[in-house]
């Protein structure tokens, strides 16, 4: 039976037992191995055993932050067991967002922890805390830290600042509090070093990706009253680039960062030859949730995907067609 | 003569007198008008009587903050004078940064007041507070403020902040430092926007932005080694676009995002036919500053210019070739 926790029970619950496992969600971004490393090092920092598990692994843009950990963080498909009292599931908002390796490998007897901060999260496990007041799980991990009074290693620290400023656009979105600067603060004064962290977050990009970013520029068309704009990626422009997944990640901020552009589409055309469509809106008048519907796709009301049927330039003919009509109500 | 002087001196003389006259240097960025803001906005708090004055006047991107303003910053050249019993030089290394229409106008009795964060400053003035610890002279406004329990007011707040954010970086640079969060924690407990600010100073770009890109990453070149790259923005490239001063703002950090990448250059040819040079690097090893000192420039270690005779080919071979010298040492 699930319960809500608060994180003094927490900080006992953890102080009371020896052997740790922790997880987080598929594809996972910033938060979701920067809270479960920051956890994970605290824990073996107060002597406690720690065993990492994920379903997808750690994606290349973040593998310098499991360098910091001297358990790496195990893919479940290729684990046998997984013995652990304690199971951690981290900013994950329900059970199946662990996968099904992960959830295989759960130990049946482990008191099972939901620490999160989306809204949306579905309270399961033994012992639930979600704040979805905070902006990153990892300002989660930090309060229980710094509320139990555990000492964070310096790899901790390196952990749960990346995944707070990845989930805050890097202090920028509205998201953002002031204990999250306090947090960082914090980890500054305790000897971070931000140059060191920022440029491993964000300036450690393969050239590859600014050639794309060159030859997405090239294809950038705006609608008349410049309201929309939208630009495609082939599999010709991909295998120019010798294009890998990730590569393209955040490049859409370039479009929604025009000033008088309201909504803007990534169209990418998949191996399979179907249309991967991505929408970002600046204004819920443009609802690019149900934009995406329209063509059996969804999401949120600023930021929604599809798939369609190819070829690009007919795929980007309808979806065009639809947003125009959408952002002219 | 000029003199050192502490934080609390500078209370003492700002609430013992009652018009001012606030400037800052030459091609302002976000911290020289955020600072001017910043400082002449509390003051009007306090009931004294400011004139903003600049050699430049606001560039477009910035045009935002100074609506906070009641009053606006006026272009020194199309003042007749301009009446003051101090004078306050922010975020300034020298007089001639001033420009030579606000030396023109300061008034002759004045005060002349010296605040200011670059390593460089000369101590010019009368009175001169330099905090080279200090990320951003806007941090050092907010240091004076809080010191004095002057309140901020809210569009005080806005030029802070944004002063703050765009000489760290977002808080990404080596410069960002515990109180400067310190500080961020404050300005959004008082009520900041920090959704508001952030779009209205990093998603707010003219479209010609955008072209501008596109046109310099077809310059992008690199060393063989791959750790050296530079572009160049062309008189002819500008026409093109309908260039503004302030559209290539940041737009270096396309260069520096590759992981590969330790320096790079951003070679600009301006309308008298010279060339400016800007340097970023990303290690102490390669030190910009002493590099932009060999062509009569400076700065700070990892960033710094220098000005060029043209033509820009010409320019930047002479770079260039420096700097794989200084990067192979």
């Amino acid at each position: 039976m699930s319960q809500a926790t608060s994180k003094d029970a927490l900080v006992s619950l953890f102080e009371g037992h020896q052997t740790f496992a922790i997880s987080s969600h598929l594809r996972p971004d910033g938060d979701a191995i920067g809270s479960m490393l920051g956890l994970g090092l605290i824990l073996e920092g107060l002597g406690k055993t720690v065993r990492y598990l994920h379903q997808d692994g750690v994606p290349e843009n973040l593998a310098f932050l499991e360098k910091e950990s001297v358990n790496p963080i195990g893919r479940a498909g290729e684990l046998d067991d997984c013995e652990a009292e304690v199971f951690v599931a981290l900013d994950t908002a329900n059970r199946e967002r662990l996968g099904e390796d992960v959830l295989a490998l759960i130990p049946k007897d482990a008191v099972q922890v939901t620490i999160d901060h989306h809204i949306t999260n579905e309270c399961y496990g033994d012992h639930v805390w979600v704040d979805a007041e905070s902006p990153a799980t990892a300002q989660m991990v930090w309060e229980l830290a710094k509320s139990a009074g555990w000492e964070l290693p310096a790899s901790a620290r390196v952990a749960l600042y990346v995944g707070a400023s990845t989930d805050t656009g890097s202090f920028q979105y509205a998201n953002t509090t002031a204990r999250t600067h306090e947090m960082v603060a914090d980890l500054l004064k305790a000897g971070l070093d931000v140059a060191e962290v920022n440029r491993m977050t964000y300036q450690n990009f393969p050239c590859r990706r600014v050639e794309l970013l060159r030859l997405l520029l090239e294809t950038l068309e705006r609608s008349e009253d410049g309201r929309l704009a939208w630009w495609s990626l082939t599999m010709a422009m991909k295998q120019e680039v010798g294009y890998r997944p990730g590569d393209s990640e955040g490049l859409v901020d370039v479009m929604r960062g025009i000033d008088e552009v309201v909504a803007c589409v990534f169209f990418e055309e998949i191996s399979d030859g179907t249309i991967r469509v991505s929408t970002r809106s600046k204004t819920t008048e443009v609802n690019v949730s149900e934009l995406c519907g329209l063509f059996g796709g969804g999401g949120h009301i600023l930021a929604a995907g599809a798939r369609l049927d190819g070829p690009i330039e007919e795929a980007r003919e309808k979806v065009v067609t639809a947003l125009k009509e959408a952002a002219s109500r």
